[in-house]
């Protein structure tokens, strides 16, 4: 997931929140009562076994990572399509999505003085490539865009490392995003990031980042947070260092992908739509299945729940597997353009989306209006025996960002993240770092709260 | 280390350990009372600031790992003994010693079918390399030396991988150790392990293992617990697995190492020793700073605070680094042949050994007589302060294990433990896994014990 996304969301509707008068309406609108049974259903049905984890687990392993415009995203959408349609749901179908197409290729980074040794690294996703030979430069360590400019008369031909420390992911990632273009700018030759992450166990984290019209292309990688903390330790004894960078990182013309599609009719207002999903699409590397697998198909076995129940709400509940979120967001938006070019968008009361992993789940974060909070807050206390609810304001998921800018509430599935951005964009994101307990409650949460919201008596306000 | 001889050590002595009745002994021979400002003094002068961890992270950053027949290594050994010049112990000397020279050369291991991945991977020490074109087989996944047996009729031409989870180091290790030659003996190919440690970010572990005679050698190499997990997941499921598994592995002629030795001469009894280290050679990846270099540190940081504080005690104090631990012990046989050969060996009073990880200390495992494990524990109580006054029975050391099995009494320094095997023989034993608070206190803890055991009024009891 992009978080900064989330952290803007967070901060445009904390100052956006007007009061909480609205406990009574929410009552009104939402009988839980009504509910506790459906609910435990649910969650019932969520928790009985580990069946649906290992069902995620097998696709993990069968598909690997699946980056934008590689074969393994597109197999992995066929044969959820094909699984989703064996599941009899009233409707599946696919959105093509052209995507950016960006290759990793053969890559290296090698310090060679003050000492030899072989960096563990990750190129950015979008970096331009070196030449054939390398680029071998003299390195400049900051700590910081206002160190770099400090230091800009020092950095023309060299190797810029931002040795940035982890404190929350929406300011680290700054680096990743900006440090090529930060760099070029004052004559760098190439930039290296100290892996975006608090832990590290010589990983080295990818993630997108961004060139600027005007402003040189330089390659732009990312290194361990071991490592860069040793060389900017070796810098600051005033240690000469020269590092070596191989890139053969490319741009291809964009490929074809597919948001995914899964919907039950609602049985009295069937236009009106709840939405909710992940994202299918992963970076290139580990097993993407905390980023985002787990998101996608917690939203489906919700969906397959509901139905296994014979729970059909009063209105349309949609699955939504976007893609290439990682690179591009292409997906989101181009889910947006659809529903407001066929005049749907409207009618979508509400979007969830689980991007941050299946941990445990906590509750949602909220973004709408005072009256819709509050109604998702009293449908939050059916979630009480499994501990996810907490409702709380100001949320929401970078896939669904596109149509909540254009007025759909929105909400986030809020989990335990502590140990998130130790895995996030690593070879490291693989299936044994989650658990079938803590996703079968992702499932139960996500699957209640569609249900319910999709269903109430009244439609959720705006 | 080499925990397997911690543990066969503990088993030694706990079951020869034969009552406690010795605690007057133990008062009448030290007077701790007499060495509180002492003990004091020290603690406060390992604890006063971080420039003895700089100084670590220095050499550390310096010379990065230090493998048997490696020029890092002796680039190591020729610092150290030049800094040690400097200090101006009484005596400062090494012992050349004969040490295997293993080399890994480059190596890879890819998963072929069902689907193609790079599995991380790193040789295990002392593997044959394999053919030039690698070696490109089926795999036959098994969890234990009993499955191997019952599945030995489907092991002919494959790749066997023990896929077996952490439990101990001394129970799992047998895998890294046997596995090839078991292997190899229902007509394996080549061998794989999952990595010994209970925590992995796509994190490979190496680490010694063996051939034995009359059995044919095969390559052996460690993967991940995540990939090894997963190809055992694959394999329940039915799927064929191939790997092509590359090495260019090679065992060159025997190389000249050096035990390092540092003395501070006895006031009363010159001729009675107390020594202490660790080892300073370490695997062929991280900075080997946990795994040992922070152990020889350690100890080295002792002696230098007795020298500043003036405390001489009545027996000779010395520190050693021994060389060669990791694969083959060539450092700890070299030492006990010396001091055998000299006659020195009957004046070792107290071996002590850290090689746990310089991390919160607790205490000590000691083995030894009842009375000698009394007047220890009194010593310990001078610990109190920092909170490693837990002395034990059980424990030792690999490289004093050689001097104990002669009858020296000895000691093994025990720290919390928790996270070594998460870095132990892998590229994230580094630097940033320690703390300057935790490695002076083991300093104290060392220094304290060494410098109260060789001037306790009576000699400590064999």
């Amino acid at each position: 997931m992009k978080s900064i996304r989330l952290i803007c969301f967070t901060l445009l509707f904390l100052f956006s929140a007007t009061g909480f008068n609205s406990t009574v309406y929410a009552q009104e609108h939402v009988d839980i009562e009504a509910y506790r049974d459906d609910a435990e259903k649910i969650i019932n049905a969520a928790m009985k076994d580990n069946q649906k984890f290992e069902y995620l687990t097998q696709f993990a392993d069968r598909f690997g990572h699946r980056f934008s415009g590689s074969e393994s995203l597109e197999n992995s959408i066929d044969w959820i399509v094909n699984e989703m349609k064996k599941d009899g749901f009233d409707r599946v179908f696919t959105q093509d999505v052209k995507v950016p197409y960006w290759v990793r290729g053969e890559e290296s980074a090698t310090l060679m003085s003050p000492r030899k040794k072989n960096l563990p690294m990750l190129g950015l996703g979008g970096s331009v490539a070196t030449p054939e030979e390398g680029i071998e430069a003299e390195v400049l360590v900051v700590s910081s865009f206002e160190d770099l400019k400090e230091k800009a008369d020092q950095a023309e031909g060299k190797i810029v490392l931002y040795d940035v420390p982890f404190t929350t992911y929406g300011q680290t990632v700054q680096y990743r995003l900006r440090g090529a273009v930060e760099a070029a700018k004052v004559g760098a030759v190439a930039s290296l990031i100290r892996s975006v992450g608090p832990y590290s166990m010589q990983t080295p984290h990818t993630g997108t980042s961004r060139y600027e019209d005007g402003v040189k292309k330089i390659p732009h990688a990312a290194i361990t947070l071991e490592d860069a903390a040793m060389i900017h330790r070796m810098s600051d004894r005033g240690e000469t260092i020269r590092i070596l960078l191989e890139m053969d990182a490319k741009t291809l013309p964009n490929a074809t992908s597919r948001n995914i599609i899964a919907e039950m009719k609602g049985s009295e207002n069937p236009e009106e739509i709840v939405v909710f999903g992940g994202h299918i699409d992963s970076w290139d590397v580990g097993q993407g299945v905390m980023d985002d697998a787990g998101g996608c198909f917690a939203a489906w076995e919700a969906l397959r729940i509901m139905k296994e129940l014979g729970l059909r709400p009063k209105r349309t509940i949609r699955v939504v597997m976007w893609t290439n979120e990682e690179n591009g967001l292409r997906g989101g938006n181009a889910y947006r353009d659809m529903v407001m070019g066929n005049g749907s968008l409207e009618n979508h009361i509400l979007a969830m989306e689980s991007d941050g992993g299946v941990f445990e789940p906590k509750g949602f974060g909220f973004s709408g209006s005072d009256e819709a909070f509050a109604m998702i807050k009293e449908i939050g206390k059916l979630l009480e025996p499994i501990g996810s609810n907490n409702i709380t304001r100001g949320g929401g998921g970078a896939d669904i960002g596109p149509i909540m800018r254009e007025g759909v509430p929105g909400m986030g599935l809020v989990v335990d993240g502590s140990r998130y951005f130790w895995y996030h964009h690593t070879a490291a994101d693989t299936i044994d770092k989650l658990s079938a307990e803590e996703y079968n409650k992702c499932i139960a949460t996500m699957a209640v709260m569609a249900y319910v919201a999709a269903d109430a008596e009244k439609t959720l306000p705006r």
